[in-house]
């Protein structure tokens, strides 16, 4: 049977190059920023396993190879040819790329060639107004420019994306902050020197509605990430509010990965016409465990409002483990719900088509 | 085998005619309030897929057929003769009514009348409050009022139901309000004039504490429901003070639904000898999930304290659903557990019966 | 083949005598403080059952017998041979005896002694201060004897740990107190008399300081547990700011039982590198559901970082349902992972052999 194509409605470029050392590769499994514990590994992991078993044949390996093998093997055939093996052997169709990651990364271009599929941008909205305020005289133009930044952005890209969750939390003010109010808070920004990054609450509430407000689909990072997070302060509830009032403008929210609050994520998916939730990042790091975290993601999720992607960023590999994941995951729960009389087999294929690349195309529209 | 009994220990009324149209019936079937999304249809979640299969063959249709087959047989049959054959299938031998609901909804006589059991009243205290609160000239009438609705109504309800959660949160202070600040609550709420929905926390306080000290059990709204709710505030672990405080009084606890936080509440009636948790919604909206969601509740609930119900409302589909899901997942469940040696053959039936009527009949106490 | 060796890396002594009444045997099967509700026994609990399953063929019945039978033959035998039936069945190699509980229990010692293994011991930091303070003159005094304490303990002690989840909650301040602080706060609490519990925020930070600062592991209640505890307040998760602060004291924090936030804790073991996370409470309560309950704890924790442990207090049953429900729901695990090709049989067998002792005799040293 022909794999299910895919539409990967969010992930990230991969490295030009490298990486060559373990060290570097082990830093690009995990999202800790610091070294294994002494004694560990960052290859012990659901996800360092998965890498194993799903890479090491389409490098030539036999699966759960030793991962010095597979570090050895992926240097002699070259980044490139890495790349270019493992993004085919994931048959995704297209790419939804956050560009706002910093590193030597493919281009969603590089990448879409690499993968034999197409891409589009998704913009984060946080970059947009960190580049806005490097350029800026003051307040006033940084907020025109980057006014402007983003009605370029939409007009090429499939959506926008934002991190609050890293840089402030999701127990934001769910209203968008008055003019008076942003002038202060741009003010202060500017005036703090700090503009390589952006926390401050009043300017990251401007971003979500600005962005709430060109009618593209908004990806909300939810749930577990880098260590730069605090947890409980991803949980996509917190949006509840910002959710109700953004609904007038038609925005939709992709809340991204949601774990370990997936079954909120469904939820809220239910509950409002304009909210998607992502398996992202919660099937490619979960490994042998990713049909169960999909079975509860499928709980109360409307079958119309689920999205894959897998949130690749770095390595090949994690493209080709998301994609593993998630097709293995979903055939297994539809023999599962359909052996036991539960679904019908059409429902299931249809089911699956939609997760699969269905819902992201009706979302974000033609193209993908 | 015969099927277990059932004491459905919190439902609601159907609807005495219709609904006819498509939309109509899909708006029963999601806690939401809004159309669907544009593309998806509200009959495509694990609830869809569970009315198609086992309500149709009821109907005299094949299971799994299409949703407009399913509605045109339906309205074919009229709604008194789909809701006597949906209800006779359920098997449930005693319903427990929440008559909160507005509509023109079947009253608990004619409920049980169609489904071949006998019914007796759950009274949500939010309800007698409006009441009392339309018909008093201020609000210390309001008050005597209020007291003998709740008198009058422990003589011949099973139990009182309060929604605190949706009108407030459950992070309510859990001390009884003061006289003083009982009174000056009802005056400031009579004088709004918006005594057509109670959302003060020193009323709700008031309420939950009067019906407490009536010692009939309190049903507690708790977990997912419409989005009218904030869920992160619907967390039964929010209570833990209220149920401390409130243990004196001899009051027993139930919290309804739980999902997702249905652990928290296998923990609360766990630690505490007075609260009882309920699979209600959670177990009829997760369909093909629904023996791991029951799973989940049985890690820590002793098995004397869960309760079944099916939340069921509007749609008599609701019923079978909720009753065949929950049937289903105990026999999977207990066929699971006792496989593997985990469990005996005898206490696995004693728990199920326990869970589908025992438990309830010893709570509600006779007439049960 | 051979059971599994472990390293029991959080228990406590059990009963030496008795307990011979049902009820005395009965409260120490549950968490809760109180009787069982009406009509209901703590027997008929996942921890009841497995009880009766593993446990009676120890003592000479079959499994799942009736619990009067369970009871009466163990009083037979005596408490002193039921324990060392019990400990030697459970085959643990190593046993680190958290001494902090009251009552006539078994020192490590005789533990170790009954169980035919060694035992380390775990010290916790309240009673060190209660027992600081039940001595000391003054506050300056108290601190300093607290200091001399803590010192003296890390001599010997294989870790330290804090009930400061029941004391207060994880929602502390995550800094050390100041000097200042410290000093009214020690005095605060002297001068209240009410020197048999501490409860206050900046003692156990201070403590919880003073632990870290010894390089020692600090094992942290996190999760369920006794009614005691708010459980909404032992969220690990609440720990973030703590975790970031102490990194670089080079102090590693284990999370204790964790349930029901089992997957926050995992996410903290993968993203800082001197977290670990243990299964505690967690497995031998859940009785049936201790392999779903592991397998979400192996979703994000890294192999490197899950720690086996049975929290056993009391009644030396606890060991062996923690044992036995450990080793069943690992093998279980593995079998699944293995099975299906997403592990290999050798990654499974050096897992399995991590979790149960290997990450414990890394991370607590020499003699475990």
């Amino acid at each position: 049977m022909e794999p299910l194509p895919l539409v990967d409605q969010h992930c990230h470029g991969v490295l030009r190059e490298g990486p060559d050392e373990a060290a570097a590769f082990e830093a690009l499994l995990t999202e800790s920023d610091a070294p294994p514990a002494p004694g560990t590994r960052h290859f012990d992991t659901q996800l360092g396993f998965a890498v194993r078993r799903w890479c090491a044949p389409v490098l030539g390996l036999e699966p759960h190879c030793a991962p010095d093998d597979y570090l050895g093997r992926r240097r002699q055939l070259g980044a490139r040819e890495a790349t270019r093996r493992l993004l085919r052997a994931a048959r995704i169709g297209t790419f939804l790329v956050d560009t706002g990651l910093p590193g030597d990364l493919t281009d969603p271009g590089e990448l879409a060639a690499a993968g034999g599929g197409t891409a589009r941008e998704i913009v984060r909205v946080e970059r947009l107004a960190e580049r806005a305020a490097a350029a800026a005289p003051g307040a006033a133009a940084f907020l025109a420019h980057l006014a402007e930044a983003i009605a370029a952005a939409a007009k090429t890209a499939a959506g926008f994306k934002t991190v609050a969750a890293y840089r402030y939390g999701l127990d934001l003010d769910p209203a968008p902050p008055s003019a008076a109010e942003l002038r202060d808070a741009a003010a202060r920004w500017l005036d703090s020197r700090r503009t390589d990054r952006l926390t401050d609450p009043v300017l990251l509430r401007h971003l979500m509605w600005s962005a709430a407000r060109t009618g593209l689909p908004l990806q909300v990072h939810t749930g577990f990430g880098d260590p730069d997070l605090r947890l409980h302060r991803a949980d996509p509830l917190l949006l509840t509010d910002f959710i109700r009032a953004v609904r007038p403008t038609g925005c939709r929210v992709v809340l991204l990965h949601c774990y370990p609050f997936h079954r909120n994520a469904g939820y809220l998916a239910a509950a409002y016409p304009h909210v998607y939730a992502d398996v992202g990042l919660s099937l490619g790091h979960t490994g042998a465990r990713a049909e169960a975290v999909l079975a509860e993601m499928l709980e109360l999720t409307p079958f119309g409002k689920l999205l894959f992607s897998t949130d690749a960023y770095g390595l090949p590999e994690l493209y080709l483990v998301g994609a593993q994941n998630f097709r293995q995951a979903v055939a297994r729960l539809c023999a599962r719900f359909t052996g036991e009389g539960s679904w019908s087999r059409s429902d299931a294929d249809r089911v699956a088509a939609l997760i699969a690349a269905g819902n992201a195309r009706r979302l974000y529209g033609p193209g993908n």
